[in-house]
């Protein structure tokens, strides 16, 4: 059994503890016969896969509690996982979503990391300055690099921190493991938050691999 | 005499308590022989306005204390004129400077409104839905269009709350009236903030008007 994420960009699998991406221009080269289990948010990167493997695609399957409408299905799982806290997928895009005891609250959304950078260089070339990966968020900026770094940095993490007041946090995605340095206490990074709330369905469902 | 604020897209002038703005590609029609002042963050465009009008530029000839290297003369105008508080400019960029006493003690820079609401359209097809003007931050989103409104303005409203904390706040630039909105006290829109620091500097270096 193979677990896939279909995402914007990659397909994200998961097999027996191991995590790896391929573009989703190309077809991913698996081991034939092998079912693969998908969650997507993309269509046609689905469909090109379901036409060379046995896919079940599980994105509709999910019974989950939640009053907002157009949650996208890698979101509706990674909460799922948690089932209770804040769930933070930090990718091109960052959605934060609060969970309480398996219900979904609500959610929002943030401009990535690198979203915030590119949005400065295009304001004007002189915010075009590159980022501070290490900026400091308890001294304030004396030049204009650590302006725009600590300037996305704090409107990441005060919304992070605004939303989830004393909940704990799982952070998951490319950049959830840089975020989380900025919260000490009541968080992970498991990059496998996904595929956990996968497998709990499977399980629950019984679900034939 | 006149004042003019010249920045990347607009000459914002002002005159006896007036206000107007016009593109920096044309060239402003303005009554012949009137000496103009001009803080500048574009070359180019004081450049053209000197060519034809007498201009005499202000933005190297302020005394501001300041550690911050590369702060346009614009936001020292800003801050210049407050003295002590944080200064917000909502623009392309919102720029948050922090002073006390009349000392410039840093600040940062956020992507504007407008910003983050292109940079939303361009990570995903599917977060290219606008933008809700009246999102209200006491309560969580519920759809993609609240989500990101939400987003955007719990990271740019929290981050200034954070920097400012019990300080007075002074919005100026286009979208400060609207941001100013989710402050509720100890704030105030001043449009004509960058002004009023180029007369406090006319009237102090006794500038020939």
């Amino acid at each position: 059994m193979i677990l896939c994420d279909i995402g914007n960009s990659f397909y994200h699998f998961y097999k027996e503890g191991k995590v790896w991406k391929e573009p989703v221009g190309g077809m991913p080269s698996l081991v034939d016969n092998e079912r693969i289990f998908t969650v997507s948010v993309n269509a046609d990167a689905l469909d090109r896969l379901s036409r060379k493997y046995d896919v079940v695609d599980l994105s509709n399957e999910l019974p989950f509690d939640t009053e907002y409408i157009g949650l996208g299905a890698d979101r509706a799982f990674a909460c799922y996982a948690a089932n209770d806290g804040v769930v933070v997928d930090a990718g091109s895009a960052i959605t934060v979503d609060i969970m309480q005891e398996g219900l979904h609250l609500g959610g929002f959304i943030l401009p990535g990391i690198s979203t915030f950078v590119e949005s400065y260089a295009k304001i004007s070339k002189r915010l075009d300055v590159g980022f501070n990966m290490s900026v400091n968020l308890d001294a304030l900026p004396q030049n204009t690099k650590d302006a725009i770094s600590y300037g996305a940095m704090i409107a990441i993490v005060g919304a992070i921190k605004e939303a989830s007041r004393n909940k704990f946090i799982y952070f998951t995605g490319g950049d959830g493991k840089f975020l989380s340095r900025f919260f000490e206490n009541r968080s992970a990074v498991d990059d496998t938050l996904i595929f956990k709330g996968m497998m709990k369905l499977i399980r629950e469902r019984e679900f034939v691999c």
